[in-house]
């Protein structure tokens, strides 16, 4: 049984037949910059990736046939390499090399609530661990078929949990099921004339169950909420029973138990159904271009449009790095042209940063939300370029995963990772991740991409060639020392990539050991056996086994 | 010690000063519908009031002493009286009575975050009850001294703990301690300009831990947001050390933990800082009446506000009988003067439903929301009333408590609840709310007072005559058969009154068996003697216990 239609490349990301790779001039840019290898390195074949032989006890794959049917249980090659890691900077380097042997034992693919449940109360008894599997997009671990003191572990595919429920178009909700993939979810909305409106850079492979597991947001997210913003209602299937928790517009009937399911990153259970707050489609989309003259202005400029009410649904500014890189690698075609520098360069913003706005909505509204920001911007600073820059971001929004397959091609390693923080603390958490990844990495990025009224994000990409034979030790060293430093300037550990095994270590310095120990209580009442996603978002027990090795 | 400069009745609701009296026309109406007691039912005096001797053993009272200040420990006849329960009408009842034989042993009031966290251990090492006290405000038992287990009991007043700790103007964030009351923080933000927007019917006597705590909403949270929104960062101390939440504007970092201390009702510790969002102070308020033809149009058009981004930051639509109650108690003063009630029956919405809209802001935005708004009222076939009857309101918006004590004296049964669901499910939820409470009681009033994209909260009032010497059965029946109704019809138990030991019987109907076990987990971790508020937010182990007698 494959995952499903839409397949995926198991070495990296995306469909196969997508080829995207970097023009010339980019090539010479990366040599340039960071030194490029000659000779591409490819991915070994499937047949050559390296496998331990299936460990599932037959008796438990008997029992798990006959919840599921005889077919959904399979533990073929293809299936095993494809739930073997998501879809990571680490998780790539080692399935190119051939490495998959913690792939799980079993993939396991449940039609309903109930099998779900029954899946996971044969599971507990036997004592297999349970990866719950929905688009394998996580760049964070979160699928990793970490084991821990398991002697089998099988990956619960949400693949054929992937129904469209139902609508409520008074209410505007929409009842969804977890393994549906959010293209899917548009499509279905779209004919009914609604959106969910959540886009974040995995959205092609991205499932609803996934997104709310992990508190995604997407790039629109600062018009349509996060995900978060937008679960009304959540089904969960534990291995202690039930939670149900049916779509409720507000409550004050104590703590909200779907903020802990939200986030639960699959260690407390299997999210099997959620209420989804979705609009009408915008009538109209307006993405544009602007230039501010630096990063600090382009960020007073986001705080006064958060603050005053008038920031677009997608609001994305670049720094004077990543500006530099965005124009150099998009060539000709971006603002590189002769006539285009001479008239940044006579506004004064030519070393400048760029900022892409998104309007949508009814057309009134996006005009006069549009004129408000354009108001702000303008006092701020800023040059209009026009919509080109904002729908060339549009047309390749969802294709910098592919990029880094071709990278990787090229020895490279390349990364980002994210974190939040307030107005008043942004500049600081800026410096001191910037200048941590500095010491890594000699290209390094990045943007503000999601703004709230207290603050904002910060979305960091870093690049350097990699160093042969050491490439994991090396990402570590800057991923330890970028998460170092977030936690050091007081920013969140993650602001849209979750935790999972990643940021585990990281996770008492945001929520304080007593509120590891609350979580710890938690998950031992819904999951006593403590199969659920081992080693994902609660640090283990020894620190050692906190370090992801290869 | 008294709690602070700002007194509150002892038997009923705040400043003893304050005399508002029912007018004639209003007695003589009620007189029609309901019946009145001839002669005035007043309360005993507080010499007369029954308390048990105090229980808190010499040795924990030294310790207690030695923390907080001999002078800040106190268990005087006022002090234990003031903290015997909060305000509900079961409360009142029993306090004008003279029954408050439940009083806490002692009144305790720590001065900072360690004595607070010092005040706890020293408790839970001498198996003593904590109830921490705000603004004692609550309508739901949320403060009542129950001991359960416990043999002594202690109330832990914030009412020294209620600084203003500092204003982040740039990412409009103020960071409070919990005894500060709301009219403080107003005034210490206005000085610089801004307001939290936070407006209760208890915003007289309300301190913001306590609103954090019941996950409260209010007036203006249409606009403003529930507090559980305006809500960023949280620092606690339970017994068993404390969670520190800084504010964060988002974060994908698992679970979130300061949804479970919002609305934790002091079970799970004592808030001891908060993060609050806030704004600018409005520029303008515009508050207005309108009258719809019926409820049902009136709720269509509400909900046309909500999903079009044209909602009032004050939304209040009453139901017929609720229109015709307020007419009938304002008099002349209101709409029922001849000329008015001519020009109603004219345009066709004399027996209609009066809608109070008040928009805030800056003026360029309060003119553009106001003209969207209405242009959908006027769609649903609204009646514009001009200004005067959303100024009455806006005048006496923190009065209804006052009401009741007239309404007391005179032998009425006074009561209101709240719930909330989807807007597809609203109008069944208000017919069975209301089927149930016609059956206790001659006069039954309902509004809608807090919209969201996906719903709305329906508010209802309910008055008869006390029945003599069964005064709390009386009400345990209407309450009783008004809860079932909500739990049938898929209501969240309560919308902004919070669980106290009212609703905690119905709580599993809503969090499900499983969430209320993983509740528990949570509470046995961070309180692993039990001491924190006994009895509240968690149904107690044996059902018989969980009825709130006299």
């Amino acid at each position: 049984m494959a995952a499903d239609g839409r397949g995926m490349r198991w070495w990296g990301w995306g469909d196969p037949a997508h080829h995207a790779p970097l023009p010339a001039h980019a090539v010479a840019w990366l040599e340039r910059e960071i030194g490029l290898e000659r000779e591409p390195r490819r991915p070994v074949g499937i047949e050559e990736v390296r496998l331990r032989p299936p460990a599932l006890p037959e008796g438990v794959r008997a029992r798990l046939e006959a919840i599921v049917g005889a077919s959904a249980v399979c533990d073929d090659r293809e299936a095993r390499v494809l739930h073997a890691a998501g879809k990571g900077y680490p998780d790539l380097v080692r399935l190119r090399a051939g490495d998959a042997e913690s792939a799980p034992d079993a993939v396991v693919w449940p039609a309903s609530h109930e099998q779900v449940a029954a899946v996971l109360e044969a599971s507990a008894a036997a004592g297999v661990a349970v990866v719950p599997f929905g688009g394998g997009t996580s760049v964070v671990g979160g699928v990793e078929p970490w084991r821990g003191e398991f002697g089998a572990l099988v990956a619960l595919d949400l693949g054929r949990l992937s129904a469209f429920v139902g609508l409520d178009e008074r209410s505007q909700l929409a009842l969804v099921e977890p393994g549906m993939r959010a293209p899917d979810l548009e499509a279905a909305l779209a004919e009914r004339g609604h959106t969910l409106g959540h886009f974040p850079q995995s959205y092609e492979y991205l499932t609803i169950g996934g997104a709310v597991a992990t508190r995604s947001a997407g790039q629109a997210s600062t018009g349509y909420g996060r995900i978060d913003e937008l679960v009304k209602g959540v089904r969960m299937a534990a291995p202690a029973g039930e939670l149900d928790l049916p779509a409720r517009p507000a409550s004050a009937a104590g703590p909200d138990l779907r903020e802990l399911l939200v986030g639960s990153e699959g260690v407390l259970g299997v999210i099997t159904q959620v209420a989804l707050r979705v609009r009408p489609r915008p009538i109209q989309t307006r993405y544009e271009g602007w230039m501010l003259p630096s990063f600090a202005l382009g960020v007073e400029a986001l705080r006064l449009l958060a603050q005053e009410n008038a920031a677009p649904d997608v609001a994305r500014l670049s720094d004077e790095d990543e500006t530099r890189m965005a124009f150099a690698l998009a060539g000709r075609g971006g603002l590189k042209g002769d006539l285009a520098r001479r008239y940044l360069h006579a506004r004064g913003v030519e070393a400048g940063c760029l900022f892409v706005a998104g309007w949508e909505g009814e057309p009134e509204r996006v005009r006069s939300r549009r004129t408000a920001g354009a108001a702000i911007l303008g006092r701020c600073g800023a040059v209009g370029l026009g919509r080109s820059p904002g729908q060339a971001w549009a047309r390749g929004r969802f294709h910098a995963p592919y990029l880094r397959d071709d990278l990787l091609d090229r020895g490279v390693m390349v990364e980002t990772l994210e974190t939040a923080t307030t107005w008043g603390n942004l500049h600081a958490l800026y410096r001191a991740v910037g200048d941590a990844l500095r010491a890594h990495a000699p290209l390094v990025a990045c943007h503000v991409s999601h703004l709230y009224a207290t603050g904002a994000s910060l979305y960091f990409s870093f690049l350097a060639r990699q160093q042969r034979g050491a490439e994991l030790e090396q990402w570590r060293g800057a991923k330890h020392a970028a998460c170092q430093a977030i936690v050091a300037a007081g920013g969140t550990i993650t602001h849209h990539h979750a935790v999972g095994r990643d940021h585990a270590p990281y996770l008492a310095a945001e929520d304080g050991e007593l509120g590891l120990e609350a979580l710890r209580a938690l998950k031992a009442r819904l999951d006593p056996a403590g199969i659920m996603n081992p080693g994902k978002l609660l640090p283990p027990a020894t620190p050692a086994s906190a370090d992801r090795s290869g």
